[in-house]
């Protein structure tokens, strides 16, 4: 199967340093350029920071890349219309020569086929509200269900119906893990109002786990969800987030945004009426997540 | 594992000639013989002008078969009480002795048990209308997530509920991909009012589709689900079969017509609402289906 | 990968004698101390009584038994607090040195990896009633869909919904047996009203059945689900069971149990509204499950 690495990401595996999957559609459509690039280019400075090395996986023109190179990532961020990929579309967009960033699933794939361990992601996928009627419940589960990478996120976008999704993930056997506290993250907040399934404290203790499921490979283990709280300094309060997500789906309603437009509608109509403020907490998010995935890809290489 | 091809399927698979699989259901369950018996005829005979081979799927008195000769074929279309086998009972019927015809689950499984990659249906099973209250979900959309072999239909039994059975298939991982426009079809309608996830043109584009899933066989990809559209001269707009399905699942609800028995009698009910023209309809879209099936078969020899 | 075999289980299984596989939560979370070690140890000798090794399986501060001595039951027997471990959380359990009982789930997966192709329990975790709000679905459901193991059971647990589990089930592939008659039983009760999809008279017929799925393992097959009524002099009838299950849901409704204590109160209310019966029941059921396992462990060990 056919790879691009960039020499960094290869060297790196060989000698098995700890190496962090970064996704791409928070490239692609996470933020306008060049905002899109300068996070990029953030979140892998604090991958390097801690001693890791940062492998953003897109496709570009068919290509799988694992790993970007600076004129990569620079013209990557400046594409439009790029495809949205997940498990469905991945290898389509590879045979038709296409560019396209990928989501939580398709990025777990190609760190799995690159042998890659961690990922780092804002927050990933899960039920939509409303989907005991739309059955609107992303791939992101499945994969989640059966491939064998730690994802380390904010927790799911609090604009789907986090009990849902909290079930989904129980059924498909995948341990959800909040890290440092008991409470269940809520991407913008630290504390969704429900406790967790699991709890560790440390990137030494995930790492143990990981290492754990990794000997047990005959158990057919699937990927470990680290729900990492953002930063106080930047979080937005359950309470608040609730109100907001409320009043921008009501406007949805009301204008009839149905379909896949729905997410990012919501998404863009909270930061407007946020002031902003949640665009901020999902940039702090981000960064966070990246150093913690840093410093569990690191204890991993340790044990491995 | 003991499969009993015949000699012509055999031999083609040694030597990689295209093969494409058949279901059976259609012979068992679908039509009254001898119309099963000259449908499968006629669709095999299709595919072989194309130049593939067909390897039409049943369980006779326990042994699966691979490619039926004329003598099975014959024997089997006039069996009366035989089983509708999918995942959960196939090697039930084998090791009790039963004669069962193939649903798409099923045929999905003994294809690639054969290293057959192409197989020819009507319809796939999906979700059924009310499943938000009766989980009524077909295992046709389990095995298109696992199993990798391309599935060429003319979409979901439009019977079924078709937002929710994309959304299914979405979650799983499944590529829908429309041939040839950008209208997902509806079964007896070229048209769903739904625009596909994804489009290709030509046989060989979906071969080389296929080819590079295969390629990429680290991912674990399971299946591929075309939706090609019948024939316009044989097709029942969409406006038209939508008022005679709500026809007709009005009585079924008047008669308690219930659980398992609902979708036959909706089936044999739509052929009489419609004075016998939506089964002249899924007569034309099989014998279509098997006809890109076999030249998507016959582009796929050609790349291996 | 690091299991802890009592010398019974590990001489059975190097010599291919028939063993089956028992779960744990019985004894941490199902009933108290010391009903529970009689209960497990009763279980245990009518397996050695059909000529079978039981081996029951927990996680022992942190290590995974499979078979459990005199004094390690004892021990476990009289543990609190202890964690109920499903897939998601037996390897964090073991990571972690902690304590646990093994739902289905854990309980399949522990034994296909120790090589045990029987297991007995009481009933499965199923789809909740009220699922279609919730999406409360056991993780009992993806392992039939995937582990190939022979879960002995009285079938579902009857406050879950049995229509839907049943959907459910067909949905991932897994084949449903009734034993003995064409009524799917209902734990407490021998007939829920439904026809189950399959049925075997015989352990020798389940372990043709077992013998000829371990045959074609190139389909992937997962588990098997046997539904063993219980014997008529201890059940319940379901119009008996159906009131007093009706009765104890809406006292949880009245109260606001939710979420994952439901299920427990629900089942310790039912033993007070039944003065007891129901637990007898529950116990004459788990023996009867033991029984049949024994004898379809032997029978298989006979073919191998
Ligand atoms: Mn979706
Ligand atoms: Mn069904
Ligand atoms: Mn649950």
């Amino acid at each position: 199967m056919d790879i691009h690495y960039t020499e960094e990401v290869s060297n790196a595996l060989k000698e098995n340093r700890a190496v962090v999957a970064l996704e791409s559609t928070i490239i692609t459509h996470g933020m306008p350029y060049p905002d899109n690039l300068e996070m990029a280019r953030s979140v892998e400075a604090i991958i390097r920071d801690n001693g890791a090395v940062p492998a953003t996986i897109a496709v570009i023109e068919g290509k799988l890349h694992v790993g970007l190179n600076d004129d990569q990532a620079e013209w990557l961020a400046q594409q439009k219309g790029t495809m949205k990929l997940s498990r469905a579309d991945l290898a389509f967009a590879m045979v038709r020569g296409a560019t396209g960033g990928t989501t939580v699933a398709a990025t777990m794939m190609a760190a799995q086929a690159a042998g890659i361990a961690v990922f780092a992601t804002g927050g990933i996928g899960g039920v939509h509200r409303g989907a005991e009627e739309s059955f609107d419940i992303s791939a992101d589960l499945d994969e989640l269900g059966r491939t064998p990478v730690t994802v380390v996120s904010a927790g799911a976008k609090a604009i789907l119906d986090i009990p849902k999704t909290m079930e989904a993930l129980e059924t498909r056997g995948v341990p959800v893990i909040a890290y440092g506290q008991d409470a269940l993250p809520a991407f913008w907040s630290r504390d969704s109002g429900f406790t967790a399934p699991l709890r560790l404290d440390t990137a030494s203790q995930i790492a143990e786990f990981m290492q754990m499921r990794t000997q047990q490979k005959v158990f057919g283990h699937g990927g470990i969800l680290i729900t990492n709280p953002v930063p106080q300094s930047s979080e937005i309060p359950y309470s608040e987030m609730a109100t907001i997500i409320t009043v921008a789906q009501n406007e949805a309603d009301q204008k009839n945004v149905s379909g896949k437009a729905v997410t990012p509608w919501l998404l863009s109509r909270i930061v407007e009426i946020s002031g902003g403020k949640s665009l901020e907490t999902n940039i702090a998010l981000v960064k966070n997540n990246a150093d913690l995935a840093a410093k569990i890809a690191v204890a991993f290489s340790k044990l491995k």
